[in-house]
């Protein structure tokens, strides 16, 4: 079973003020790309800077999850910080995500430029920031999912299959 | 009357070797879009890092601008260094508002990919790089300011309503 | 003779494993695409970030190349270590160089979005880094170079004349 870290960076859903639905959408649609088995380690935490950031480096370092998905806070609200603590737990930085999610998203709503989405690695983990909406969490998995089996086959970690109806993964030929 | 702040950053329009064009061009664009009543905080200054940081910060920390934008020194220039003290007065970045507007411009010349514009939020204002040409920058508001007034919600600044005929604002039903 | 620095990080071709590949591939195409005398100023090093680090240093402040290109090390494998090597050793970034390289390359493969390159400025010299692969690299040479003389004429380096029929250099008129 492969180990998929689902962060959900939100205040309300932490406390049971409301439910859970980011990452609810996550799993839901990481059950139908996904035909390797996986396991959905999933954390509800306050959108507090160090809370994101322990949770990220213990499901990194701890837990070696190769793949860490995060939803919420990521907006300009003055609690949205998990952008800034994703690159805190991060050596090195994956722009291309953070734009390719915005560039897809641009195409359903002219706020998408407001999301501060971005992605990055700490050691064999790949960490990527996902909106909190479940209509815009698909529309983002839609966006990048294609790249993540290769991108965690170059970082050493499981390979990961998925069904070509939902996802088409994409390996280049050595 | 709601304060925005309109950074002219040239050496030759502060010297007064010659007329500003890019903020009066800015003054323009706001002039037709918003119906708010609004007045222009205009600053001509030098292409000096300093005293950009320190006009940005009286901006935003003592005159309550919810939103501040600036014009020139974004280019690749010795003395362009707009965009390096945007960075260092804020403290969130705003990565998909320089995108945006690259991308828009990248359809109207191929060097739009010289501008170095960035955004970022500040307390409670929101600041944006806009090029030095006006007809760059009309293309720039347009291409963002769809999604500047729910920006300024979030961050909980003053309401800003638009003129749909010139700039249809998107606010997402909650 | 106007000196180009051409730096290709890699482990395999700076040990003699194999034949570089991407430092031939951008000689080649510089080659059809500038009418200005030029020399190729080539190094071949390790996937090293010190090493990375001192070639740019000494290609722009020694050689004076007013235009630096980089091959190989930008994805996400553990040695891939060049967008780090040139953040460090630019004072200023250009990110339009790397979104537009996504961008272009996205058409072609969705693992467009795993590069990481990136592009700065240090003193009068541009950096830009390019993929591994030769196709890669025609790719996001078309999809950049354009805006490179002026970029260069901005930074006060030598005048860059191209092939139009390989690539049209686009400088907006004064």
């Amino acid at each position: 079973m492969i180990p998929i870290g689902v962060v959900v960076a939100s205040d309300r859903a932490s406390s049971g003020v409301y439910e859970d639905r980011g990452g609810a959408a996550i799993e839901a649609w990481l059950t139908r790309a996904l035909t390797s088995p996986w396991v959905s380690l999933k954390r509800i935490i306050p959108d507090d800077r160090v809370t994101i950031e322990k949770t990220l480096i213990n499901l990194a370092d701890v837990e070696n999850c190769a793949l860490i998905v995060t939803t919420g806070g990521t907006g300009p609200a003055p609690r949205d910080v998990t952008p800034e603590a994703t690159e805190a737990v991060c050596e090195r930085m994956m722009p291309g995500f953070g734009e390719a999610m915005r560039l897809a998203s641009l195409k359903e709503v002219p706020t998408a430029i407001l999301s501060r989405q971005t992605a990055g690695l700490r050691g064999r983990s790949l960490i990527v920031n996902l909106p909190g909406k479940p209509s815009a969490i698909d529309t983002c998995l839609a966006a990048i999912f294609p790249a993540v089996p290769y991108c965690i086959d170059l970082i050493g970690g499981p390979r990961l299959e998925t069904d070509p109806a939902v996802c088409k993964a994409f390996r280049p030929k050595a």
